[in-house]
């Protein structure tokens, strides 16, 4: 397992780290089962060509976590990993270990680096970008919002620069129940919490919901900052595949039979990054089967408005339940604006008393002066208007998506034509691994997001999502155009290499 | 024990939990041996002239955590605590027990609410208050605050608007590591990490250091929304006394010889709530401990600039230390504006990659659009020019504090003048309970911070915090007036009430 180790000198991730990843993520998958000896350190740094330092940081800290022990003169071997390990006490003075040599197990587990490492990707304003799902710079409101919020501060700018209600800014709660209500949902104002984004949406209600162990059952693949908050709470994360229209009722009805877990986390619609919109049908025998298991369901709708094609999206799993067991988050950042960094929770009442209490400890509050800006541009009707403005671009911009795939990519190559949200869905014949072809993309100046980061342990590399809204189309014309020519090349390489690489040799 | 079992029925914390807590705590503080058999529900219910519900409810949530078992016919029963015990699967389908009943251990462990429960009493605006830290809302700077986050929206709206580096707004990082070099501190701006407000600061630094367990060394009485956190993560807590100067360094040798902690957390400027200043004598001794212990320091500074007696301060622990293992962080609420939420960590290179890889997840970083509106009033000198206001204020303020209290207080009452900062403590004697005090005050119009809620385990019922910075001076004689006499009435009372209290008969 360890012979396949690949490090990448440029990734943000430490190398020691990725070496310690690697490592744990064998002795959890069981390739390298407990006992296993490591390679010493001067031949590990050696075969890799970096420094001998490098891989005994990375031994430290699987022995900070208790993965490994040494024995001097022997080595160091691989032991079976407690559920909880014991957190090893401070080290005694003066023993010349560094004196940051190791963190909490909530930035430690694999895989809590991985959001970070594609939002890198996304905000890194390289060349095109295919990566994030991001909303069109170009038609942002900018004026329009300017305005809202300087009113709002002109109108009550002492009260707004002051600490607000914990919960969110009254009126925009008022607004947010007023506009689900009118998609069929049932709630009042007080079962609204205001995050910072939905990403804070769903890690409060994640870290409410759920402790260390847990098993969680979520769609294989998913949303990366999903899988990151749920590694980063230790959480045991139980993937369900889907199919065109989402996750498979069958298939979960075998999984919370089997891990009886207590939550269930979807995007039912423009799920992200399949694409895929669940039926109504659908979705009330996912609420079925949930409901005959006692589970709890997080739906995430962070596109529902994004919907371009016209056709009638299905009731949110939320209105279809009546929201008694489906915990609904959204987030004005991407059928909007994510520099407001303003998104929310809609719970059953019993839920909003711990939500609002953690939320409290992790930052005493939204600012209110975005929500009340926010909120006086939805009253204005701001919303609305940007999304007339904003879809029909959207929808030009996945069509010439589509027709560039289908002039530039080689046969094999399938995709997605979604009919909303910001992005496709690509599936690459197995000769291409999407890994290594990001690598030489970003090279030719062009970025997507690697399908890999979607999927909870391993798997994916035959797959990558393309962001086609944040792109004017003669950009994403010639994007696709390099992105074709490299598949092609590999998938000719590919055909040549494949003696060679038989012939590698195991270091473990 | 669950004799003085006092139940407020108009907290904020469901009375269920009241119950639970309380039984909760006296398991911990061994007051309740594991074994102990709890009263009845019926008879619980009726010695608390409540529903019998409520108190199902509180034993099930003891259940739930592993706390009691219950033996049909025999009663419920404490059980020893595990460490960590095992967390009970989701009920099986059809069993009665509420859909939602009970939450993660983060959110349901003692003295988790209390943050919140404070900040309500914060934001309630009722009456005079006294509560809170608040700068003074009428001294806000909001046109000069408005027109920056205006120019700011016209010169790189879109820019702002999107998704910005998680680590925070360059030139804002840039500014905060600058304004610390002139104070003495070694950093570069790659140091810094821009947080909502103080609050996500600490709470970032504790989850990125400590894991469940962990002993936590902190000043005995601090800030409750430290306290809140490390509650929320499971750290052992472990106070240390101050005395004026602040923790006392022969203690805290003491404590960390025995305890090993990793973290030492210190307010070492204007502590919240004791407003003591630590010298820089004692600064020097408190870094020499903690280095002898290989201890990471963290410092709070949310007040440092707050300084209106023009006494210079000692260097902050950070310039002291060099930045090597002290964790700095400050915030713009209280020298500023709360609303903007915006705060701060500087911590050594080693800490920033899991810093800013957990505050992806938690919210993916802090609005752009505020930290670059924020970025241009600094530039401008604004915060300069704030403090030059706003400051002689704030000492007159605490000048008609400390005159009114001369004048109305009761002899025995004692209390701080601060050089600077927001607040005073007052030490009362010990016949007035400033719990059942807040509760009488509160009936008058007039609100104050209980000692109690800054004391990690108990105690403080004889402090309490008032914060003048926020009143003007006939508000802070009145307001003060109101307390002396019902502090006064109660000492009255309190000698005649003597006997009647040692007649209460135990329940269990």
């Amino acid at each position: 397992m360890l012979d396949q180790l690949q490090i990448d000198l440029e990734s943000p991730v430490p190398v020691y780290r990725q070496i310690a990843d690697a490592v744990r993520r064998g002795l959890e998958q069981g390739e390298l089962p407990p006992g296993t000896r490591l390679p010493p350190t001067r031949d590990l740094a050696r075969r890799l060509g970096i420094n001998r330092n490098t891989v005994v940081s990375a031994y430290d800290a699987l022995a900070q976590e208790g993965l490994v022990q040494s024995h001097t003169g022997r080595g160091t071997f691989l032991v079976s990993p407690g559920s909880d390990y014991e957190t090893p006490g401070n080290p005694a003075p003066g023993d010349g270990t560094p004196w940051f040599s190791g963190f909490s197990r909530a930035v430690e587990r694999a895989g809590v680096g991985r959001l970070l490492s594609m939002y890198r990707v996304v905000t890194s304003k390289e060349g095109i970008s295919f990566a994030g799902s991001y909303p069109a710079s170009d038609l942002m409101p900018v004026e329009p919002l300017r305005k809202a919020i300087s009113g709002s501060m002109k109108e009550a700018g002492e009260e707004l620069l002051g600490y607000g209600p914990t919960a969110g800014h009254e009126p925009l709660r008022r607004w947010i129940a007023g506009s689900m209500r009118k998609q069929g949902s049932v709630l009042d104002a007080d079962q609204v919490l205001v995050t910072n984004g939905a990403q804070q949406a769903l890690e409060l209600v994640f870290r409410v919901m759920i402790d260390t162990g847990d098993p969680v059952v979520i769609e294989e693949p998913t949303y990366t900052g999903a899988l990151s908050a749920l590694h980063s709470l230790g959480a045991r994360v139980v993937g369900v595949p889907v199919d065109a229209e989402g996750m498979r009722p069958d298939l979960l009805a075998v999984a919370l039979e089997r891990h009886r877990p207590r939550l269930i986390y979807l995007q039912p619609t423009f799920q992200n990054p399949t694409t895929s919109v669940m039926s109504e049908a659908r979705r009330r025998e996912i609420l079925a089967v949930a409901e005959r298991h006692r589970c709890v369901v997080v739906e995430d709708d962070w596109g529902g408005e994004l919907c371009f094609d016209g056709k009638p999206l299905p009731p949110s799993l939320h209105a279809l339940d009546g929201g008694r067991r489906v915990i609904y988050l959204s987030t004005f950042s991407k059928k909007l604006l994510p520099g407001l960094r303003i998104g929310f929770v809609v719970a059953p009442p019993e839920v909003m008393e711990p939500l609002i209490s953690l939320k409290q400890i992790r930052d005493c509050g939204t600012s209110p002066l975005l929500q009340a800006g926010l909120h006086r541009f939805l009253q204005s009707g701001g919303l609305n208007e940007h999304l007339r403005h904003a879809l029909p671009v959207y929808r030009e911009r996945r069509d010439a998506t589509m027709a560039a795939m289908e002039r530039y990519f080689p046969p094999g190559v399938r995709w997605t034509r979604p009919s909303g949200g910001l992005f496709t869905w690509v599936t690459v014949p197995p000769a291409i691994n999407t890994t290594d072809l990001f690598e030489s993309a970003r090279r030719e100046g062009v970025l997507f997001s690697r399908g890999e980061l979607f999927h909870s342990g391993g798997g994916g590399s035959d797959t990558l999502r393309l962001t086609f809204a944040g792109n004017p189309t003669h950009e994403i014309e010639s994007g696709i155009k390099t992105l074709g020519s490299l598949m092609t090349a590999i998938m000719g390489k590919d055909e040549r290499d494949g003696e060679a690489a038989a012939r590698a040799v195991p270091i473990l």
